[in-house]
């Protein structure tokens, strides 16, 4: 089997699964029961609490758990956007973002929010020009994603950061690394962000967690009330078998600069493999990390490809698997041709 | 090991944990992908939705998969009374509800509803004439649990159901039936109410995943946003491997009827047997499900208690794992002196 829809999902290390079962079976207590077993629980939480920010560049008292990437971000924008009380209120996002930034600008424009939606250029790239030149002293929430899921385009985080908070201090950062993580290093501190979002079940952790890093002195308001897990941001008992997954596989990272090393070689293979193919577009930023190949066998439909090839043993993706059957949204952004499009592959 | 803090959470079933592991190392697509590996991961989505509908007395597509309990009350209550345009706003709740009911109760408070909460007698129950009583043709939103977590309390929910839907037809009615659900028989469809709460990690599933019941033609705005899963309700990333869990285990339910019977006859002996020591306090209503019981050792505090048993290996609960270290809310509204609330156990 030759799995190459590692954006879309990855298998779970078998480490992290071990871990798992562990969790579920012997150390299974509540992590708020007071007893040894709820505390050896909580323990276990602790830990991935530590692997999680270590990956993210972060300390662990500024991490929370949630049950997916999608939640983190929705707590990040949505419960940011929430505790902001002074007005006018005025957000700054992509036309990059995946659905789960996007709709909660949607819904924000809906209650009345101002929302400028950055275009990115024919390569897929938006500047931190774009975003300066978007920036005003009013610029209350800003969401920018560091790597695209479907291109694989790296966005200059930090470059931003800089410039926005130079120009609207009190704006709340948000910056989606669900791509990001486990593929670039990953410095919430040092960028300055505000908020951070990762997934676990993009690095070989289990599908049902996700992590926010929450700096210091940030205001949210929760949107899962109830018992007051997590620091009050996330209320519910704590997801601890997918927790201690993420942990165990967000210690499993490799080493950035050997594993892009490795899979620009890859690509290259690839690329050259292809290149004998006619009628090949590539939609791959050239700034793009080398784990996301983006590319139009013309005369192939998606669909059409994703089944030949996966009768084969061979899995890759027709478009985001959160766009299920429409076109890319990233896509249309670059204002690719309709055959293209309709054409393009994501490994 | 004796753990009789079940309550708070169960050991994953051996099958459930197995189901999971090949759920994440070797049926590990995106159920949103198209190809093969994607559309295996999403028939293990419907058969543990089949499962959980089984569980609850509802057909398969009327149940959504949440993150957690605590998130499908969430959006049942906040998502519910969000869609309800209708003024005036009038909420009727009871103060034997666990916190993820009872704060979504106090946010609608604060937003201008009308909350009425019912108080339990001395007994720990609510009745179906209470409801009534409080319920007029402007009731909008309605929640009682079905099973109280800390005195095992069973409250009549289908007669509520039927009294509120007499009075205010249009009335969403919602139970939590997190610690119901594997205890008693529940019937969704056939009791008529409008949404039904339940979680996995109470029934030997993994902490990670709840479900939500929802009846068809009921509105509910969703208050994670994204891609669109799970019927718009709930986007996000499936958690597959916990749902597959929860999905098994729920199967593994045994009958009722002889459950119940073992159960009572292992109440019995824990009463006969504690009957022997002096000064003990039962909080145990008369109608109680026989798995919960709730007893005050009077000279004995609770938190000492808890730990004096951990070190024999033996796991009781101090109260509410959601309320760590405070004093029993559900026990506060049974109006116990301060002594037998300080020395209370659930087990």
């Amino acid at each position: 089997m030759v799995y190459l829809d590692n954006s879309a999902t990855t298998a779970v290390s078998p480490s992290a699964a071990e871990a798992m079962v562990k969790a579920m079976t012997t150390q299974y207590g509540n992590p708020s029961s007071l007893h040894s077993l709820g505390v050896e629980a909580e323990c276990l939480v602790t830990e991935a609490r530590r692997s999680v920010a270590r990956l993210i560049g972060a300390s662990p008292e500024q991490v929370i758990f949630t049950g997916s990437g999608t939640e983190a971000n929705n707590l990040a924008i949505l419960g940011g956007a929430e505790a902001k009380n002074r007005r006018p209120h005025v957000a700054i996002t992509t036309a990059l973002e995946h659905p789960s930034v996007a709709k909660c600008f949607d819904a924000l424009e809906k209650q009345g929010w101002s929302v400028t939606r950055l275009q990115p250029n024919e390569d897929g790239n938006i500047t931190p020009e774009q975003v300066e030149h978007a920036c005003t002293p009013d610029t209350t929430v800003v969401s920018v994603m560091a790597v695209n899921n479907e291109t694989g385009a790296k966005l200059d985080i930090p470059t931003m950061v800089s410039r926005v908070k130079r120009i609207a201090p009190q704006a709340l950062f948000h910056t989606d690394c669900v791509q990001a993580a486990g593929k670039i290093p990953l410095f919430a501190e040092r960028w300055g962000v505000d908020l951070l979002s990762v997934s676990g079940h993009k690095l070989h952790g289990p599908k049902g967690v996700g992590a926010l890093y929450i700096r210091k002195g940030v205001r949210l308001l929760p949107r899962i009330l109830g018992g007051g897990q997590e620091n009050g941001f996330r209320s519910g008992t704590e997801p601890v078998p997918a927790i201690v997954g993420f942990g165990t596989a967000a210690a499993e990272v490799p080493a950035f600069a050997e594993q892009e090393k490795q899979y620009m070689q890859l690509r290259n293979v690839l690329i050259e493999e292809l290149q004998a193919l006619p009628e090949v577009r590539w939609h791959t930023p050239t700034n793009a990390v080398p784990y996301i190949v983006n590319v139009s066998l013309l005369g192939f439909r998606s669909e059409t490809l994703v089944h030949f090839l996966a009768e084969r043993n061979i899995f890759v993706s027709g478009g985001s698997a959160c766009s299920k059957g429409k076109h890319s949204s990233v896509l249309t952004a670059m204002r690719l041709p309709e055959q293209e499009m309709s054409c393009a592959h994501a490994l």
